[in-house]
């Protein structure tokens, strides 16, 4: 061993001891005839005290910034006091040293504010990776990844294994696929979650299955998504909704407890997505603050169950709303006074074309109790006093209208709910809420193929009281216009997401363990019998044989760590990341592979 | 929940409660009026008991194996108790039941010894999960990898997950390679382990790592070898050889005790790979058993250091010991009473193609001390004993002696000896035997390319002593005849592997972790700058900036789990393997692609 300490662990009551340290030079400073070294490990940072003797030594073999050092010598009590690190008590001075290794200058600087950008620091990642910002992330990782298997393993579940190569079932994402040299003209593909394997250990009775697995989607990179990616798979036998509710909240909790030292013992609400998207415009809504939609105008099918409140924007023919799908508001606390400059600035940033809209209608709610707004040519005082109260709005606050279609609307609204949320604080990196979302629909209408794909995946069960309206009708849709009616767009989905702060970290639903009813669903996908059977036979076949009732959860990781670290991004949390084209930098990959491989696959390029 | 209890747990102190089970259906036995059902779920089994007035349900709903049962009833005292089960005591009274699946007869019965072949098995991989030797073999998989984690984290270690989406560096094994359709005409190769990452987390800083990982190699499957296999993945910085086999013995010994309950408290024993090869004839050699080879010939540049014993078989003009470049014998405790036709068919044995002997010399040492041999024409009595007696033979053993090249009789008579230990009962399950093997030859000698390739791989460090010799000699072999007369034969790696009961577990090595000594390496296996750029000049780029010292190992997680279960087929011990082929016969996979998948990975079939 190089060493007999670390450098994080030295305190005022190991004085006098003789100690032997080994790690990176963080800073030299000289002062005369004595040195001070900081030098660092993962462990932290001690200070190194070269005296006058060994100062010719230290002239002929200088010290720069990342050398590899291993000195020895006594703890000492520091006179100059350092109370921001745990070791500021203590210095070492070092009796004798040796120089491990040299370090060039590194292309950045080693330290929290780094002057390094972000493809100089991917490139050099093994030296980003030194800083202590990159280093708390992958510990918070490394907790979380260690609370979740502790948590799972005393709930009884076991961590099983499943494999990497497997078959290709395009079926929503793209695989990627391996050619298989000894099977030539055959590839495997990486698995975009073990979803069936997963499925398969419930049929064989294993009942609380685990495990922390990569998965892989060859989809286009948007902002801070990556092609391999960490779940936390679970999946449960003989359970039913609730079941699953109240083992992974008690998961999260326990999370929180190990790794942020919070309780967090409120109840987890609950939420159907129907009333997530009429309160909040989407289905993970972050309830750390309110700012809730005020439903003005919307059409009937979507919301059946929902009062319509046209009669306060109708009849004065303001033909933005008269024509308009859908017209929401949120009332926006305190923003009564923003200046046309504020209120203009708003209006264009629902016209950016990631937005969208056409423009904002604003009422000021005045702390008088008077109301001025951008539409007063059409709506009096009372007129705009009883859409403000509609939307909850007090005095002092500002209430910003959208109008267009329904989908693009709802959007908009929430995305604007969100961005003010930023802007006002309300999004508070310390404060932690949970919802499940409930009761998504089963199906989804594609318009270009005029029929139903899966929302969630095609093994989801349906509530079991719609169990029988997917059974009984012919999913084909006659009327394209009229999908809506069609009684597949009803059924809702046993399935369940779990939401923190406005983040989906995880989702699932009780499963299909029916032969009939899982070729039904193929079915009403599209699959002929054949297609069925090439992609879906194995588990189509499992279910012959006593599959249990059953259902499960994934967690997004890599999402839940960046949450948990205080970021929205991923890529901070994951130690090689790769890059919006998904290519590694570091070790420029992925590249051109050499005409044996290509030979031994018998595969060639076929570019355009 | 779906049941209260699990059919694992009732006891006689749970007589009299009301309890549902969830579970399949093993056996139905119908007595008169009454039937019993054995229900199996993970945990265990449990007897139900359907009295007369459940009776007509189930005739109408008659119960098959298999079926997927839920049951709600009393427990209650068995008046014929079963010993053999823990729930052997009691039954439950059943007083409403609901048959939740039906289940087709299986293709092979579900127990321990089942009438399934392997191809069948394999077909319908998630019945045999079903079987409790399967799931025994899972269990022990769960809890070495609990095992080894829960050691690693007490250790400091902490697991960082590193990529699987790589770069293509084709050194040894064939990798995996995967198309990257977001970069036409270039490749990910999958990992055929974390070797460089893991290093450059060290060059990081992280001086603790480790993984359970997920590796790939795409070679020609032997028996028992599975294209993607698990590693226990380790890495340390800081350390020198002795601190790593403290370390890793520790863990092997906290599974040992965890998984196995067996307190291995011996120090484990070390070998250098010469004394392996020359008393065992391998490089993980099993020490359960004596059996020592007795060198009586050999070529002397092979072990330089060890004494000749040819005068004790030469100058009788037997000439297949005099032109054999070596002679080993071996002592079989007992076996002197072997019959002519047992003589035989060990001869037989030897010069199967496998070990491609010409034939096999043995001596009887009887038990009144009269020694008679199959070469009596050539050595006399006292001539047979100096060799008995070399060999280390008692009275009433059997002497085997092989001759022949170096290579293949050292392999032959390794192999001879593992079949006579196995035959002989001395390979027992329930004994473990640990075995450091140190200091291999850091090179091998390529004939092919009159070249060297790396023993171990790249990335090991040759032994402090001998780092000197591998700078300062030109690693060219002018003379290909002598090429064990080049200075780099002698190098030995600083290098380790972990032998269990002759199976090499784990192995690993400390790294090179200066920039000039890995360059040089490099070029003494043949890759001029511009490849060692392309293909590790990440790796090289870390070394300019304050790499530590460090040193590794990765365990073969697979073959762990298979001999702590008392198997030697790792295949038993995967949930899903592949077969010989690589294929996965439930999935049936690799498989044909569609075209879409061709067109936007850009490449195409170039069958031969």
């Amino acid at each position: 061993m190089f060493r007999t300490r670390t450098c994080g662990e030295l305190r005022i009551s190991n004085v006098n001891e003789e100690v032997t340290l080994a790690g990176w030079v963080q800073t030299v400073r000289k002062f005369g005839a004595i040195t001070f070294v900081d030098l660092r490990d993962r462990y932290g940072i001690t200070q190194l005290l070269f005296g006058e003797e060994l100062n010719a030594l230290l002239d002929s073999n200088p010290l720069g910034r990342e050398f590899v050092l291993q000195a020895t010598g006594k703890v000492s009590e520091r006179s100059n006091k350092n109370a921001n690190i745990p070791t500021g008590d203590i210095e070492i001075n070092i009796s004798t040293f040796k120089i491990l290794n040299r370090s060039a200058v590194p292309p950045f600087t080693i330290q929290d504010d780094t002057d390094g950008g972000d493809d100089l620091r991917m490139k050099y990642r093994f030296l980003d990776l030194r800083r202590n910002a990159v280093k708390k992330n992958l510990e918070i990782r490394y907790a979380v990844n260690r609370a979740a298997r502790n948590y799972l393993h005393d709930q009884g579940f076991m961590d099983i294994e499943t494999p990497f190569l497997i078959k290709s079932t395009p079926e929503g994402a793209r695989d990627f696929v391996v050619p298989s040299r000894m099977n030539p003209g055959q590839f495997y593909a990486l698995p975009q979650s073990p979803q069936t394997f997963k499925q398969l250990l419930m049929v064989s009775g294993y009942d609380r299955y685990y495990q922390v697995v990569k998965c892989f989607r060859d989809e286009d990179l948007r902002a801070d998504r990556q092609p391999e990616f960490t779940q936390i798979d679970c999946e449960m036998a003989f359970v039913e909704q609730e079941d699953i509710l109240e083992m992974f909240e008690g998961m999260v909790k326990y999370i929180f407890k190990e790794v942020k030292g919070v309780d967090y013992i409120d109840q987890v609400e609950r939420m159907t997505w129907e009333e997530a998207m009429w309160t909040y415009g989407n289905d993970k809504p972050d309830i750390r603050f309110d700012m809730k939609l005020a439903n003005l105008k919307f059409p009937a099918h979507s919301f059946p169950a929902k009062e319509n409140k046209e009669s306060l924007i109708g009849g004065v023919n303001f033909k933005v709303f008269d024509e308009a799908e859908t017209v929401i508001a949120i009332a926006v606390p305190g923003a009564a006074e923003y200046s046309r400059k504020q209120t203009d600035e708003l209006t264009e940033w629902v016209k950016r074309p990631q937005v969208g809209m056409k423009g904002l209608v604003f009422i000021k709610c005045n702390a008088d109790g008077t109301y001025k707004s951008s539409v007063d040519k059409f709506y009096g005082e009372e007129k705009l006093k009883a859409i403000a109260d509609h939307a909850n709005a007090k005095p002092g606050d500002l209430v910003l209208i959208l109008a267009g279609a329904e989908e693009r609307t709802r959007k908009a609204i929430s995305d604007l709910r969100m961005e003010l949320a930023e802007r006002l604080g309300l999004r508070k990196k310390d404060e932690f809420r949970l919802l499940w979302v409930l009761d998504f629909p089963l199906f989804e209408y594609d318009e270009a193929g005029n029929r139903w794909v899966a929302r969630h995946h095609p093994f989801t069960s349906p509530k079991p009281a719609h169990i029988d309206t997917m059974i009984i009708n012919n999913p084909v849709i006659d009327n394209a216009a009229e999908y809506l009616r069609h009684p597949y767009a009803g059924i809702k989905a046993n399935a369940y997401d779990m939401v923190l702060n406005g983040n989906e970290i995880g989702g699932g639903s009780i499963r299909i363990y029916q032969r009939e009813l899982q070729e039904k669903m193929f079915a009403a996908l599209g699959m002929d019998e054949e297609e069925q059977k090439h992609k879906f036979g194995f588990l189509l076949g499992a279910f012959e044989y006593g599959a249990p009732p059953h259902g499960g959860i994934a967690f997004g990781f890599d999402r839940l760590c960046a949450i948990l670290g205080g970021s929205e991004s991923i890529r901070d949390f994951i130690a090689f990341p790769k890059n919006n084209s998904g290519r590694d930098v570091m070790l420029d990959a992925p590249s051109a592979i050499d005409d044996k491989q290509f030979q031994e696959l018998q595969i060639k390029l076929d570019l355009k």
